[in-house]
């Protein structure tokens, strides 16, 4: 088992990402209970994971993490995790000795963009670059799990509705999902992805 | 995957399981959402696994099984998995060369037993032994999900009522899960028992 410490913030601005072109991750969420443990199922880089996490305590949650079969991720994602898909482009991002995840976000959650950071510890020391806006790590709105619950109709996207960041041209993962119709446009055409999921 | 075909019997009477010590199964689910997939955290025999399992749908439903680190699934049944657990002692006992599986429940649960068995195909052809009692394969109250559901006051103890099966002397899995008063006394003394989960 493994403590997954996180914070996560909006952006003011991207950064420059020409240098790190970005994995493309699919992932989906096989039950929802709020405030119990999730199943998340995990395509990455041609790796499939299965990871079981807890409820946030603070900055921390547990969170239990195996390698599976690509094929069984995808036929999991595609039977049963239809609505509940999150696809999203990450992109690493060095800043004073520490890695930043910047997650694009695709599909239904097109025009949404995060950066996390995970921590050693909570108490760790940690410089913020000179793009990151506003930090979100308790606003349980932008955790994957309850991201990928959204319905995809217009009003499910406050992040839109709020101007929280512009939409963004976001990197499309219909490679794995085309018969969901997930992604078909993962761009500010918003219209093109009120089917995703 | 596999596709998990399975049938599952009332007890007309307890077979000769002498020759059967049986092998403790302790069990718990990670997050409830009905007709949605279920995940599954499960110790047998000194191993375990967790499951994924999809819907039933006329005899069969998927299964995704993978071995996990004991010490990982000791610690999500006793920190995630309290009150949705089921502990049962498995004994296998062959009939016209077929395995049925013999499931005496214990804590919560005790009372209840339940002969299962694997199929290869919808369709194979079963002879069932003189033991059996009526089928409940469609009975979702049989479910192991279902009953790790139950909060254990003796109303939720549906099948005592019907007079389904005797109140059987368990086998206790206390071993695993002091902490939780599983199984205390996992026998007809249900007062005793009232705690478990």
């Amino acid at each position: 088992m493994a403590i997954e410490i996180e914070r996560k913030f909006l952006l003011a601005q991207l950064p420059d990402l020409s240098e790190t072109p970005g994995e493309i991750i699919v992932q989906g969420y096989v039950a929802k209970e709020p405030e119990a443990m999730t199943t998340r199922v995990r395509i990455r880089a041609e790796q499939a994971f299965i990871t079981l996490k807890g409820p946030s305590n603070g900055l921390s949650r547990d969170e239990y993490e195996y390698p599976i079969p690509l094929r069984d991720a995808e036929e999991i994602l595609g039977r049963y995790c239809r609505g509940r898909i999150v696809c999203k482009t990450r992109h690493l991002v060095d800043h004073a000795g520490m890695t930043w995840e910047i997650d694009v976000f695709a599909g239904r959650h097109a025009g949404l963009v995060v950066a996390e950071i995970e921590l050693p510890a909570e108490s760790h020391p940690l410089e913020l670059p000179p793009w990151l806006g506003a930090e979100v790590t308790d606003d349980k709105r932008f955790g994957n799990f309850a991201l990928a619950m959204i319905d995809g109709t217009p009003d499910s996207r406050w992040w839109l509705a709020e101007g929280l960041v512009p939409a963004t041209q976001a990197a499309c993962c219909c490679r794995y999902f085309g018969q969901l119709s997930c992604c078909e446009q993962a761009s500010s055409d918003l219209a093109a992805t009120e089917t995703c999921g």
